[in-house]
């Protein structure tokens, strides 16, 4: 009962997922790839037993002996992908973002509406974490009392050279965004953004950078998004309620006594701290799409909401005011 | 070489200090004594040797005896005896606020220039807390980099049913007000206030509320003030800086492995988490006061920039937008 | 290139292993299984596809069909079961112990030796838990100095009523003693047993028990097993070195700040603490057996050092002295 | 009502306690000193106002002026100053050791007795500590239940030439000693020490070194003395009661998330680490002595009881085997 995965774009995340696929998680086969650059793919494939190239991702999601896609290519080709992935009826996991505008969102989930079950799911890994998921079920168990106010930080040592002003939204801060919406259980409806004093080794940058966001109950959600910061990759969350409050723990697997103080290790970079809740991912996924159970992970209205919010926080980051997030009505498949 | 102080205003907070002066700290003696109520007044004397009890606190300031005036009377009246204090060129302790208005900060401080030195301290305790002391010292020695956000968080396991929707700024906040000024060496130019989902206990407070402001360098200060989260009191922390962050630690003396978790106790109250800082406080100020050494503790200045940063923050708490915070000149005795 | 592997013993342990194998981790396939209680390996099996059941272990190591072999049966079973699987050239993961006396465990070796490769590995899953490697890592590093003391802290919450005096030794404190050969690289010379006041929750028990050990180099061990001690399954280990200290820290994945304290959770049972060790264990076992790599996990030497520690801290738990632990010699395969 | 107190030894330590007589608490006046150089003790006055030199410490012991004597003198000299302030019905606080042999002791005792009321105090300034403190009344709440086991863990960075191998039991694992019994409220019977590998810091001392006592109610505790690990002064303690465990703190005024780390500092020194409990010991012992009130803290019998498990302690640690302690029998006077 082996599942058989078609993976769109052999890059680097791409890769990534073939080895979890053939290495780590149990159920799945990787039957056929496909590339922008089909020497990249053929390379890949070289390394596997019993993987064909096709051309394009189109032939892969083509490809009868496909029962699932995985679609890892560059952001502006997802839509494309997902929504051929949808209409031949095919499983489609799709990392970050699930397109790049509303718009390409919103089609998505026009497709997946008329199939009429949902096909999608996009690569939200956070909701996969251990430790989020031992926040969530703290705070649905009602331990700490109703949630009011949510701090989520974000810190990341450097980034590379080609990283925007506008990233600091949409590509780092979207996950925060992501965990906020699943963790809390509803919508956010306004988002303001803050510029702190701006650290010296982020060039041009605002950074860090304070994002206030309102969910629809009123939550108050305080986003940190430091990525010159040096000192590790650090993820942080806070939730406060109205007894109590519950935080991510550090990770540190062993306890230092040395030189004068005693402390723990903090990960270096996302791959460190995240690769468990990857493996989480793909096997849930691959258990769900194998077994034909309903599809539990983030769907195509998050990616579309995750977008929503992107779009207003660059609104408020350059504006510079509170802006109002208007999400389109939501279809009855995703409730 | 024992410095005699006089006390105006012996309710719960005169007596205690009063208790600090006779019982824990060294060089003092308390000499006389005055409160509105003088039946109390007299029922405190008399378990003390040699103390006075006279009618008023202008009685007390006046007393040839007295060397060091302490005010812990109600706070209208503080600027009255402040300067008087100031005029007899006695040093005069008063305990928060200096005085509940910025117009009156500004005449004490007109007093004190025209006395040609600092006589007035203000109980801005937090300052002589040893936890305070050595976060202000990795930031001083450059540790973490420049300040680039600092998080303060107030909480409070309850209030009284007297607490009003100000009280959140100017009886609460003011001391983080405070300590941010200390910390950071900076001023305090502009405030907001944001109030999150209201917490159930709260009644008609707006309760948490986070307060944002910024200092004269960028540096963005997030206060949150959570004044009845049942948990305990916590006073939290955490300046992230350009390479790192620092945070006042947890305080419990042991951790306790039972009942499947592993922890440490929070505090009750805030006489429980600040009970030492007072001592401190005390200590220096009769150190200083009684060696004729300059005083380095909080000033008239400090004092009256608290009041207008609580003025301004009042303001935003009711008109939900950024106000700018405006200072009188600084006089070079306070540089 | 899937691993077609064979289980004998389909009880707790061995349908857990079975779920592992078809669930969670990548690479292998259950094709036999055979238990004492046929009944029970049917039900199992029926619940799977393509397995076959066998009257006996024997027959599932003759299965041509089966490529490496698990025991999972009951301790006094694994000589035989081990050994024929050794002479049939068919690698074998067998649960711990590797064999109930060291002469049983000798016969193994013996066996294995004339095979003249590692075909054994024994199941201390303790050496695949992420924190003990981290542990290990930072020990191998230097970071603290040569390693002089190991503080290893073993507490149960309850056990059950069969639970006897010698298994504090036997069941409990020998994952210790593996790990204790493991992260030291060495082997342990002497053992003496001091029973602590009794926990008035363990009956007859001499518990808690303290197990103190030589490391040829002159290590001291300090092993605590606390076998009622109700608040929790916790493991903890400390290596004191020359310069510093490096402990197992506290797993909880989130931190509570709730009713007066600040803590987070200590596991319930060995399940929730190792699942995850058990995952890597297999994970690793698989690869290794399925590429044909040399074996690195617990070999047969360490089943049967592990068994001569246990025979002389009986030996010490009775007689109250310090005995001497003596080991064959070691042959050239383990080293 | 200031106590007027007078000073035997001006050294380190008197100077210490002269500073914290006169600077940090309340209701106490040193007017005279002595000192075997009395170049030194004269000096030492010279910095105070109203302070007497005199010649000998029967002299201050036999001024009018003295009410109450503190001992700081050479250890060999204190039987005797502790003898003549007894005979002269003055209070007298002595640095540790009481005395050097229990037969001194057993006669200070034996003063004490025939006075027919407490007048002797002992320097165990750790039963002061207020993690001590709150890790004894944790165990007295019965939170973790009846104790089982205790390590007492003291851990030196670093330790002077004249350092021998005594030492580690006499002067550093005296306090251990003392503080076992004040916290279990019993006293000690047994006594075995066993040497770990020895830090190649140390030289010729063996160090580590595990000591291992036993209590009259069966309780096992386990004192480590590492006195060259370099990465500081870390005084640890850990109780395992029947159902959970209490332990001291790290104490940390903060956290520092820096260069790949989170962690807090580790004291460097002694003072660094028990400065506070010198104060409050001093401040209770002159509240009780100024007030007239029953002596609370370590009494002669203390002084008696830890000198005896120390004899003990260095007969095991020479012998190697475990060695029984025999005290006298108590006193009334101290029940």
């Amino acid at each position: 009962m082996t599942l058989k995965v078609g993976v769109i774009g052999t890059g680097m995340i791409g890769q990534d997922h073939i080895r979890r696929l053939t290495q780590v998680v149990s159920g799945a086969q990787v039957v056929a790839v496909a590339d922008a650059d089909q020497a990249v793919a053929e390379k890949v494939a070289a390394n596997l037993t019993g993987v064909r190239v096709h051309p394009t991702g189109a032939d892969v999601i083509a490809d009868p002996d496909v029962e699932a896609v995985i679609v890892c290519s560059w952001g502006p080709t997802h839509e494309e992908y997902v929504v051929a992935s949808v209409e031949a009826g095919k499983p489609v996991f799709c990392e970050k973002p699930l397109a790049t505008t509303t718009e390409a969102c919103l089609r998505i989930i026009e497709a997946e509406v008329k199939a009429g079950r949902r096909l999608v799911q996009v690569g939200f890994m956070r909701r996969y974490d251990s430790d989020y998921r031992a926040l969530k079920s703290v705070v649905d168990a009602g331990t700490v009392g109703a949630p009011l106010i949510f701090y989520s930080t974000h810190r990341n040592p450097s980034v590379p050279a080609h990283y925007t002003r506008d990233m600091a939204i949409v590509d780092t801060a979207v996950h925060d965004f992501d965990v906020t919406r699943w963790l809390l259980g509803e919508e956010l409806v306004a988002v303001r953004v803050i510029a702190a004093k701006p650290n010296s080794h982020g060039g041009d940058l605002q950074d860090p950078l304070v994002t206030i966001l309102e969910t629809a109950s009123g939550v108050l959600v305080n986003v940190e998004t430091s990525v010159n910061i040096r000192y590790g990759y650090d993820i942080r969350g806070e939730i406060v309620g109205e007894t109590g409050t519950v935080s991510l723990a550090d990770r540190g697997p062993v306890v230092l006594r040395s030189a004068s103080s005693v402390g723990t290790a903090v990960p270096q970079d996302w791959r460190e701290r995240f690769i468990a809740a990857y493996d989480v991912e793909f096997q849930e996924w691959i258990d769900e799409v194998g077994s034909g159970a309903d599809l539990t992970g983030p769907s195509s209205w998050d990616g579309y909401a995750a977008q929503a919010v992107c779009d207003a926080g660059v609104e408020a980051l350059y504006g510079g005011e509170r802006v109002e997030i208007r999400l389109a009505d939501k279809p009855a498949l995703y409730s």
